[in-house]
């Protein structure tokens, strides 16, 4: 029944978001002779979130956001010395180790022999081939597809590319937002793996009980037996 | 005989190089009391090579790059008004009008009527996807690919996904490193229309005389006169 299981990667299949904030704390601490942490933070979330319709997702956008809410803080008197090390420390983001989240590899493997397997992440075509690669976790899938932003018409477009019924899609991810509403809407599966620090622009409400596509899983070591569930009960 | 013509996009069906210089005069202008016009452009470009291995290309990677070499050649001491200013002029990049090439137009729509056509660009997706939407030309295109490199990998992958022979397949476009070379390696036809004010990294040798499957026009109004030549002459 079930023929295609596709995968978020950032903090579905290894930890993302802890990176994010490593280097908020360290903008943080460089701002400190100007403002507190949270006007600091305040500040660096207003800027992120209005530049996200000129960048787009990534490590890249992220780092003008941090330079530009550094000019803004410090009334222009930031030092270049300062600037210089936001570069430096979101350059550090770029080939930081990938690690896998407990339990995906093996998660991962076991599903490889039963189900055709596609990653599904979005943002910065270049950050998130690079980070694909480092993981170790490429030759699980059968296909790898970075989209600009996962929205239903995304979704759709992936699933006439590859001839997959909404009804036999699986999508898992940590994202409300992203991996499972425009998943419902389309008719598929969605299967919710909530992410200690997910980001707040990713938050969304929960699907109201009832809608029998929507499954939530405490950790991803769970999935399989959920795939097993499913693929019993058949189509909904 | 001929079956997907394929359409590099910058600087090949609308101008992008000229925003790039655009602003590089704005940078140099900027550091003017910290260096001079050659010291400053080389600084940039050094900047901007060594970043593309951390970046990749587009407009985010060159505005981390711009602020970066003015924060050297400034020995620390540039204002923040000033990296604001490099911030803003690049973000007026990202939304800048999209000036599509003369006859550009007119040949994609007469093309399009005789045979597929894609649009295969490199860089940054969400940057890539916005300048289609806003050339107003996607709808002569049954497919546009972004990738994060145009290399003979890149191409391979389109093709198999697509069932295209190599020898049914045109590549047009300004860059002989990029358009050109890959696609000749692969066996397919490839047209280099050069571009006045190309970017250094993406300077080739002009293919060997004899290579028959290369060829070289002065605009891309000559591009359909060409096709049916080709097309006459069957495989190569």
């Amino acid at each position: 029944m079930l023929q295609l299981i596709a995968f978020d990667a950032d903090d579905t299949l290894w930890h993302n978001e802890t990176l994010y904030l490593e280097v908020e704390e360290h903008f943080i601490a460089l701002l400190a002779s100007y403002a507190g942490p949270e006007q600091a933070r305040q500040t660096l979330h207003q800027v992120e979130t209005r530049n996200l319709a000129h960048y787009g997702y990534g490590i890249k956008g992220f780092t003008i956001s941090l330079i530009e809410a550094a000019v803004a803080l410090s009334g222009g008197r930031i030092q270049g010395s300062s600037i210089q090390s936001l570069i430096d420390v979101t350059r550090e983001m770029l080939v930081a180790h990938v690690q896998v989240i407990d339990g995906a590899e093996e998660v991962l493997t076991l599903l490889s022999g039963r189900y055709e397997l596609m990653l599904i992440t979005k943002g910065d075509l270049f950050e998130q081939e690079a980070k694909v690669a480092r993981s170790g976790l490429r030759d699980r899938f059968q296909r790898v597809e970075v989209v600009s932003d996962k929205t239903p018409e995304a979704y759709a477009t992936l699933l006439t590319r590859y001839d997959v019924m909404p009804s036999a899609f699986v999508m898992v991810g940590n994202s409300l937002r992203s991996d499972i509403l425009p998943v419902l809407d389309l008719g598929g599966q969605a299967v919710y793996i909530p992410y200690p620090a997910t980001w707040s622009h990713e938050h969304a409400e929960v699907p109201q009980a009832g809608t029998i596509r929507f499954h939530q899983l405490e950790h991803i070591g769970l999935l399989p037996g959920l795939l097993d569930r499913l693929d019993e009960r058949g189509p909904s």
